[in-house]
């Protein structure tokens, strides 16, 4: 993270210098320095252009170095190719922060990658700081500073802002309910979320923080940033590039590949983000997060004037996991009141009868104020009509609602309208910033959610942070990691990692000859089953090497020659050395419990079906260690299967904290051996009374 | 469905009757006396009431006996309890079309309920056909005709509705992009869709078909329908009380159950609707709809000027299983030319290095008409900015795209934009109508997509109708159904039903003693497997009722007996007659075929994952019968369990002839008796040489 000043450099300079500024002024003309007065900006300006001459008032400067002080901040705008002496030259000078918003290094061609390690290098070795390339850079409304060559319509609002693209800067307005402070990190090859998140999220003049992520270098990073942020204010993250399309387009527009979605998806999840699928989505949240604090629980009541559509609203609400609440009994009286005896009345409410006998704004009030006044409800949704024109509108309770609302602070409001008018109404609803309009009902559902959702964050605030001490085993797993080469590791090997770490396999021995073979076998026990060892041979199936149910030491004979001949014949060159005999377990639940290193967040565990299941049916869950047990409860209870290990269809129960455990001793076994690559327990069977390690398999990075 | 006649006697009648209009006039009056005069309407209109007088300038008779003709079509708008003596006199009139709006018969008292029967059982003897109540009625623009009491913002478009619900008349401009001919069947005591489909997929001035369903009461006549006018014409469905919470307040609105969804959605895909999920993608497919006629395919280019956007959009084209088109050589070559050389180049493109060099609107104009130009580019999406206000925009290309678009109407393209005034833009993008704006690119890939959909629902056209022949093996099972009480059926009869439809069961017989069950286990062979005989006891196993892999004479007698003791023992007054012997099969893989009367729309198959996993999974998909061979294997292909079938990690592969012969029996069988109202095979064992029943129930109705 930057620190408190370094923060405050870079987002409220009190100087700038504007390196390769245009002289050219006016529509279309892009120039940064037109912006920044524009904006009202009152810190100095030294505008840097190697012609000289006077731009908008202001005298140019032909070099950075022959500015009278260091600025704090500069902003390079000059085209690709320019760009490295510029850069060179404001190191030189000892300018700390460097904005540069060209394109064409990592996301363009091969001397364009190059150039960017070369200034990369350059930044390090003088602790220069790099926004950038390809940004628009920072924009804070409440220093009016604005370091972008692009104008764009403002609004100045209480969202921050990260994102690594021009469209969440110009489109702000319009996406995420105007800025308040934005940093667009653009191909982020420095400056990152990460070193940012947490001063917007301390920043108290911010309600809402929203990141727009194409790609992350390190994801723990971000992680530690990101759960530290999130139980500050409520954070919308809008990832893309999730697609394979949008992934290739991604890597060609930031240089960096976009990361597999269900990685992220698994860490935005245990930051508590809220994740967004689309900019409505990101503007519905803005809009909701903007004007309510919080919300006291998910139980909806709905005013509407159609039936119909209160069936669109109770389908919404539980299609986002709302529920409609039941009323008390002062609202349903006073509904007993309004209504003719013959039509149906509760939550949702369609208010058209009671309208019909006691007046449309009278009872459209009377029902509003009951709904705020129920403890029972927690969120009211109100519909109305906008289908008449301005001048026959006589249904139009827009004001009556703001009114109401503005009495209640602290319930949420939200409003749908149908009909052609919707936009007017839209805005008249808005008027006052006390309830949110919605395109939809399932929008207005759906930010309604949100909100509970992040309630529900706030509220769980302190059981939020994990430390794995050392496992006992870890003295013994490094000295079995030292001493094997770099490679996939032998089973035996495996098995005593895993053992080491308090994971038990089936019993089982290594034998270098049949003789052995026999002698071991006597001592695990019959029925037993073997598999050939060997580093090389990875499917052992595919040539015969796994073998089971053996019952007797003649069989035992028979199957071992057997096997042998088959990969002679198979596969006569690979190097084999014995074979590994284990007990033969019958079959029980067949689990899969791994570990796979992420590039950008490190070891990811996966938990789920195992056996043959593992590849049709999918049915894993992910997790970023280290995990609370909560965290691992929730990863097992994401999975079928887990439906299976709590008993379904008379199975035989599992010890879920035996599985506990083992989750977290491998956490702790990929936290402590970054060397592990992947690691495998396929299957974990499952027993009534125990809980067993079948085989596993490791790759080392 | 009504005759050509009748139809145009509902929707454009030469003569309409008003009863019970209102004196009252001017805004809030819901006068429809005032609203047809408002439309235009040009026919004979002859207002009803009881206290006579002039309203509106047209004298008002005092009862509809006293009317000079037999109007075409009666609009009852009285309140509810006046209802019923005003439609039997319509009836005495004559009257063959009565359109009811007042709220409170089956959505209402008890007394409400008995009043709609009062009135269906007077329609039903004298030939009267009822439209609603509950409803606003027909609106006709191509008439000028509305029989509505509600005033609303009207805009007359290309668009057939069928709806349930108000909000859908008042709300179309907003929803269904305007009205060309709208029907509100409100409660749909008597006329229904199917009744009306047939002519709105026939009428030429219509372009696309929208309905609203809340609740159908005839499935087959509705898949009838929409089958023939799918093909016509496009026909978009949104299907509203989904959720448990909706269903319960659709009950209360239209008066009957929503029904179960899965049902549905299997319903609407058999029939090639394009079903909506809000009302917003109901709007953005009414757009593309209203604008395009085809698309040729689903690879789609994006012109654009942010590298941020692209990646959006080749994020929501995956999304929605549109593809990224491959650029042909011309316009590969025309970009080589455009952009610098450090530049990626390619679709999604960026076209603002371009720009940079060569001038933004010629350079936006020559890739677009590339684009448009290039064989391999079945539909383009155009990303433009709107972020500038209107003074300084100089990146406004919404003319230029209208101008391109109009020049290759074959070609669809869709336009989004960001920044704060993408309101304006959405408004000059439409004016010519040979483009479509969406508010989200994820919106326009959706539409785009729908398109694509109903490109291919057209191509498949002719290979639609199934006619099953009946089963040879019907008179068998006739006769034993016919032979059984109704109940559930004894083992032995379900075995028999499904061997008489060729669907084998593993080799059995029935045994009334332990000796007829070793003769019989000898004849059948060992291992075998019992479970006792009864009617009553359904749930066998949890009465120790059925013992497996019993191995010889010995063991079948020791298990026999303690079967006996273990069910006398739990249930000791269970009927039982013996026991079924079975061969015992080793496990391969499980399946389940059933299927469920449902209440709309009749016996719906189901197939899917059996054994322990059927409840675990869910992994299981519904057809409704009579289904195609390719309808049947898109069934099986809907699940995971079909991988394994298909023979993923050296499972054996199944035998999918066999499979959908099966489960054509079984269509053939639950169609050509209804009285079955539940039938499960399960499992339905799958090996390398055969697939065969294990075990099986049927309920009868």
């Amino acid at each position: 993270m930057l620190s408190f000043n370094e923060y405050k450099q870079l987002t409220e300079p009190e100087s700038v210098a504007l390196i390769g500024v245009t002289s050219r002024t006016g529509k279309g003309s892009n120039n940064p320095l037109e912006v920044l007065l524009e904006w009202g900006y009152q810190g100095k300006i030294y505008p840097v252009n190697r012609r000289g001459g006077a731009i908008l008032g202001h005298l140019a400067y032909t070099s950075v170095l022959d500015l009278p002080e260091i600025p704090d901040l500069a902003f390079i705008c000059a085209p690709r190719d320019a760009v490295p002496e510029l850069f060179s030259q404001c190191a030189e000078k000892g300018i700390k922060f460097v904005v540069i918003t060209a394109q064409g290094f990592f996301d363009g061609d091969e001397q364009g990658k190059l150039m960017q390690e070369a200034i990369l290098n350059t930044a390090a070795s003088l602790g220069v700081r790099i926004l950038g390339p390809n940004t628009l850079g920072v924009i804070n409304n409440f220093n009016h500073f604005c370091a972008s060559f692009m104008r764009f319509i403002n609004t100045t609002s209480t969202t921050g802002i990260l994102c690594q693209s021009g469209v969440f800067v110009v489109g702000a307005a319009h996406i995420c309910n105007g800025i308040g402070l934005l940093i667009d990190t653009g191909n982020t090859t420095d400056i990152e979320f990460a070193d940012l998140l947490g001063h917007l999220a301390r920043d108290t003049r911010l309600k809402v923080i929203n990141i727009h992520m194409e790609s992350l270098r390190n994801g723990q990073k971000f992680m530690q940033a990101a759960k530290d942020a999130a139980v500050l204010k409520p954070v919308i993250i809008y990832k893309t590039g999730t697609s394979p399309a949008g992934s290739i387009v991604a890597s060609s527009h930031t240089g960096s590949l976009a990361g597999e979605d269900e990685v992220f998806d698994t860490a935005f999840k245990q930051c508590d983000l809220l994740r967004v699928q689309d900019i409505e989505e990101m503007n519905d949240l803005n809009k909701i997060f903007s004007t309510f604090h919080n919300i006291n629980g998910k139980r909806v009541g709905v005013v509407s004037i159609s039936g119909g559509a209160n069936i669109i609203a109770a389908d919404a609400c539980c299609r986002y996991g709302l529920e409609m609440a039941q009323l008390s009994k002062p609202t349903i009286d006073l509904l007993n009141e309004l209504f003719p005896e013959w039509a149906h009345q509760g939550n949702p409410i369609d208010m058209w009868p009671a309208g019909m006998f006691h007046g449309y704004h009278h009872s459209y009030r009377l029902i509003l104020e009951a709904f705020m006044a129920d403890p029972q409800i927690d969120s009211v949704i109100c519909i109305t009509s906008s289908f008449l024109d301005e001048e026959g509108d006589f249904l139009d309770t827009t004001e009556l609602i703001r009114e109401v609302a503005g009495k209640n602070p602290e319930k949420p409001i939200v409003t749908w309208t149908y009909g052609g008018r919707f936009q007017d109404y839209a805005h008249k609803f808005e008027q006052d910033k006390n309830v949110v309009y919605y395109y939809s009902i399932d929008r207005a559902a759906r930010a309604l959610s949100a909100l509970y959702q992040y309630h529900q964050v706030i509220k769980k605030k302190d059981s939020r942070t994990v430390s794995l001490p050392e496992h006992p085993g870890q003295t013994t797993v490094e000295k079995l990691l030292n001493d094997t080469v770099k490679d996939n590791l032998e089973q035996s090997v495996v098995y005593k990692i895993l053992e080491s770490y308090g994971i038990p396999m089936a019993r089982w021995a290594k034998a270098e000859n049949i003789d052995e073979a026999i002698l071991l076998a006597e001592k695990i026990g019959y029925p037993v089953a073997i598999k050939v060892s060997s580093r090389e041979i990875i499917h052992k199936s595919d040539v015969g090497g796994v073998r089971l149910n053996i019952c007797n030491p003649q069989q035992l004979k028979d199957t071992y020659q057997d096997m042998f001949r088959n990969i002679n014949c198979k596969w006569p060159e690979a190097k084999t050395d014995g074979v590994i005999i284990q007990e033969y377990l019958h079959r029980g639940t067949e689990l899969l419990l791994g570990s796979k290193k992420d590039p950008q967040f490190g070891p990811v565990l996966a938990f789920g079906a195992g056996g043959i299941y593992t590849e049709v049916l999918k049915d894993v869950s992910l997790g970023i260690p280290p995990l609370t047990s909560k965290e691992i409860i929730n990863m097992i209870e994401k999975t079928k299967v887990s439906q299976i290990l709590a008993g379904a269809r008379g199975m035989p129960k599992a010890d879920f904290d035996v599985l506990i455990n083992y989750i977290t001793y491998l956490s702790q076994l990929v936290l402590a051996n970054p060397s592990i690559a992947e690691l495998d327990i396929n299957p974990l069977m499952v027993y009534n009374d125990r809980i067993i390690a079948l085989d596993a398999r490791i790759t080392l990075v």
